[in-house]
């Protein structure tokens, strides 16, 4: 019952006209990405996801996955391994990846739009991709060139996938905390033993081989994150010339039962001395890991945006369809015995917040990730630099309010819905329940918070924050005449001046109190993704009106932003009384008479 | 894993120092409701739910209802029944209900106290009794003697239990559209044929029968919401005189597969011609139907306090427990490998908005339900009017705001746990999918709305409004001098003198425009809720500084009255911005426009 179209259009005007990605591509150099060919990509792209796996996104939650505990070996929903087989016959695994590696060279912003559409088709599918191409990242910038023949070129194909493996037990958002351990082997090997758990796609029944990127510790390492290493251990031992060879002593020891994302495998990953080689520098494991981490982070950022879409257009044709009570206004279908949803204010309240937090951050999302397009392709180091401080700012915005704003949307499309849709056959509450990870993996929305004030803002004294307020400005000052767009400019320019203001406060207090850094950051974080997509928006619409599209492509982008503009972004006045109030509410009370 | 204590030392608070309750109880006469008398059912209660009821909640969810196609009979999930045996064996059924009819004539204020408890240890299992209270409600308020004799006693003895059967499948929210009809049989009775669906305990293996209160429509009856009629189906055919019969042609069709409150079953109602008796007049059903259901709103409002108060007690716990990276403010554990997760200001955020909430939350509900005793006992008529407007008003806002909590409080309380929330072996998802069914069922949070901002204050001219407001300038008047409380009187009277104003703002608009209503009303409903909560706050901040409590305790109302105040109570200021924002930004995309 619960339909996908992907938002071609759409993702079109955030991408080209309203970011300029093709005048980057060109830029940048890259020759092939040409319109046609992006285009004739993106249209195939939409027809694998709404034909191929959008149908299994319904299966895959009924299903799950199954784990047989004899042999440790998972299967996957009906139909997923056959559709991950298309995907690789169609070649989407190496969409992105350098074209001596073997893949097609084409941009990551391209890429994200298109993996905007794979999660929205069906999410726990989309893990398996996501987590190859963590690993590709990984081992792209930081493996060396035989690791790269032997496993990195099968993943880019899609003869192998890869993992993270970095949570235990005991360990998640504190990664000093870890004890898997990793021993020097005569042969120059490692001999891996720990258990990890958490570890999506850790075992499952797509390919024969898995390429495990793993956190562990040399027997001399420091204590805390200072002593930590990566390492590759494959599923399948395989030697430097690239010999597969008998099972590694690595093994899935149980899957977790999940509110969610049931056709995704979440497996506890048992390493028993397994075969592993080191990745780069010893004690340097957390460098390659954030390498993969961010890239990951972009991605679920894209799950939530892609939950967003699909909740938003499958509460929208509900809306239009389910007659239920008068327009308070007067009938607005005389004919019929009562109005469509969508006749009643509220019901438009929340539709319009999901499609202004979906259209809204799908700039946000690609524009972020034009940023390592330049960052990966840019032959002027200053440019590069920038586009690295630019991008770590927003990585936490995209990957924090995306994810956020994916439940709040999931939650409004539910209500939309009423009580239909809190029954399974209509695929809403599966959305829900699908959004809810997203703002816990790949760092909480507090490490993102953090993330954010902490290290992005504070420690590079804002320089990320100066370039985005910078890009604020430049399209204030240029659109200060135009009374068309009085109405954004103002308001946006207004919350630009208080972000900046009040980035200088919390710092303020934080050199005083490092615990004002915690108190005020996941508010800091929601307030910077307000006044983001506040620019956005206000953006969005001076490009609509400016372009050659049909009249209610620009009303609805007009109404949309207005919308926006009016109901949305006054929650940044919320947020800034409580970032200003100060860690001492949350500090006053003693941990000890918190049931008191 | 997942724990439940009942809050009994709060409740007391709440229940009588802060609201009077027992001052209450003696002014109206109810001599057997002492002090002693209730701690020891409140004692007494706190055991049933917590070692009997609690137990079955993971229990439930996981088994679910059991639906035999052939027979339509429904299996409740194991222990189920057996809990309720000893619920009525232990006289629980009875407690809130009139002595004469079999009851022990507790004032209701109190039976909500226990109600939460409940709700908190086995939500799914509460749904069966909430279910038999209204149609209590209904049956002592519009039942002739015989139906209250021969229905009636039978349900309030835990006998028999009963149903409220109100939405079809094309009307839920808009009652005008049902369907169903009574045909008038030559014995005064009626045959009732139809289909009803989401009925909660529409069948089930607890009791032999079951009270079926159906919304249908007399042959002649005027169309909409003004030929409804209110009618008694019994699952066996029972005669005037009490005789059980066969069984009706009534039955259960299917089971819904919800998101969760799996334990409570949800079914389609098939009615073909089923022996019904009318209650009350003819085509006044929905005024019966009100009482059922103002009943059963503030009914869903305790399960939302109650899931805020599971979901915290489990967050704190784990939070404690749980050692996960270091205070930014310097180590606080040193002789261990990492702090507990509450020193990190971002958790106590969480933390503490879910404590503010439950134990202010509880005030507003408890409150509102000693109106109930006021309405049904006071034997001054001005009183019991007073009585009624107030709780009108304060019933959506209960129902709503109380759900939509329980929804935030949930999720806070599951991101507590970062990645094992989201497993369901701590019990913290279950909370979340359970939760979300409050905010849809008895009226989404849209009606309850539309319910308190276009007809408890608008049609009444703020009549409802206007006693709260009295109430809390009573308060401010009273401590006006005294400085400890000035941090919570001041802004109170400022939110509270704004909340009169964004009324007639409203108002006004609302008399040009009548979908001004709709577009404000949601945000007025929370705008109302964190106004009504920030009043118990200071209110509970003064009794207990007043009190004989412990220093501890003392000190935690004053801090999380502290935190409420600077954190929460800010979201006001969105809210009244959005509100003043008018309803052009909703209504001025055309619905075709939607997905341009």
């Amino acid at each position: 019952m619960n339909r996908y179209t992907a938002p071609v259009r759409d993702m079109k005007f955030a991408l080209y006209d309203v970011i300029g990605a093709d005048k980057l591509y060109a830029k940048l150099g890259i020759e092939h990405a040409q319109r046609d060919l992006l285009d004739a990509v993106m249209e195939e792209a939409a027809r694998f996801n709404e034909t191929v796996l959008a149908p299994l996104n319904a299966v895959g939650d009924e299903h799950g996955c199954g784990f047989d505990k004899a042999t440790g070996a998972v299967t996957t929903p009906p139909g997923y391994k056959e559709a991950y087989a298309q995907f690789v016959e169609g070649g989407w695994s190496a969409l992105t990846a350098p074209e001596h590696l073997g893949g097609q060279d084409l941009p990551e912003s391209f890429g994200a739009a298109l993996k905007e559409m794979i999660d929205a088709a069906c999410l726990s599918w989309g893990n398996y991709p996501l987590l190859s191409h963590g690993a590709t990242e990984a081992l792209k910038h930081h493996g060396e060139a035989w690791q790269q023949e032997v496993f990195l070129k099968p993943i880019i194909s899609g003869q192998w996938t890869g993992t993270m493996c970095l949570t235990e037990p005991h360990c998640g958002s504190d990664l000093g905390l870890l004890k898997t351990k990793a021993e020097p082997q005569a042969d120059g090997s490692y001999a891996v033993t720990g258990t990890k758990i958490f570890i999506t796609g850790g075992e499952h029944d797509f390919t024969d081989n898995i390429v495990h990127l793993v956190l562990a510790r040399l027997p001399d390492a420091p204590a805390g994150t200072k002593g930590i290493s990566l390492f590759i251990v494959p599923k399948l031992r395989t030697a430097r010339d690239g010999t597969v060879g008998e099972r590694n002593a690595v093994r899935c020891g149980s899957i977790e039962h999940k509110m969610g994302i049931h056709g995704s495998a979440t497996c506890v990953m048992n390493f028993d001395g397994a075969q592993g080689y080191l990745i780069g520098q010893p004690n340097k494991g957390l460098n390659a890991m954030f390498t993969m981490m961010n890239t990951a982070r972009l991605a679920v950022g894209l799950q939530g945006l892609a939950l967003i879409d699909r909740s938003y257009q499958n509460a929208l044709a509900y809306s239009r369809d389910r007659l239920q009570g008068r327009s308070l206004s007067g009938a607005k279908n005389r004919d019929k015995p009562a109005d469509p949803l969508i006749v009643h204010p509220d019901i438009r309240r929340m539709l319009l917040t999901c499609k202004s937090l979906a259209e809204g951050g799908r700039m946000l999302a690609l524009h972020a990730a034009t940023l390592v397009d330049v960052l990966e392709r840019s032959k002027d180091e200053a440019e590069r630099k920038d586009a690295d401080t630019l991008l770590g700012f927003l990585t936490p915005i995209v990957k924090g309010m995306l994810t956020e704003w994916g439940n709040e949307c999931a939650y409004h499309a539910l209500q939309c819905f009423g009580g239909h849709g809190y029954v399974r056959e209509w695929g809403m509450e599966q959305l829900a329940r699908d959004a809810r990870i997203t703002t816990i993996y790949e760092g909480t929305t507090g490490i993102q918070a953090l993330d954010l004030l902490g290290r992005k803002t504070m420690q590079l004294q804002g320089a990320g924050l100066q370039m985005f307020l910078k890009m604020i400005q430049e399209f204030c000052t240029e659109h200060a005449q135009d009374a068309s767009l009085t109405e954004f400019v103002l308001p946006l320019a207004e919350v630009a001046k208080q972000w900046g203001e009040l980035t200088m406060e919390v710092g303020k207090k934080a050199m005083a109190n490092a615990d004002e850094v915690g108190a005020a950051s996941v508010d800091y974080l929601f307030y910077s993704g307000y006044v983001a997509l506040a620019f956005w928006w206000a953006k969005a619409v001076a490009v609509a009106e400016a372009g050659d599209h049909p009249a209610g492509f620009k009303s609805a982008k007009r109404e949309t932003a207005r919308f926006y503009f009016a109901r949305i972004l006054p929650r940044t006045q919320a947020h800034a009384a409580v970032m200003r109030s100060g860690a001492g509410n949350l500090l006053g009370l003693d941990a000890a008479l918190f049931d008191s």
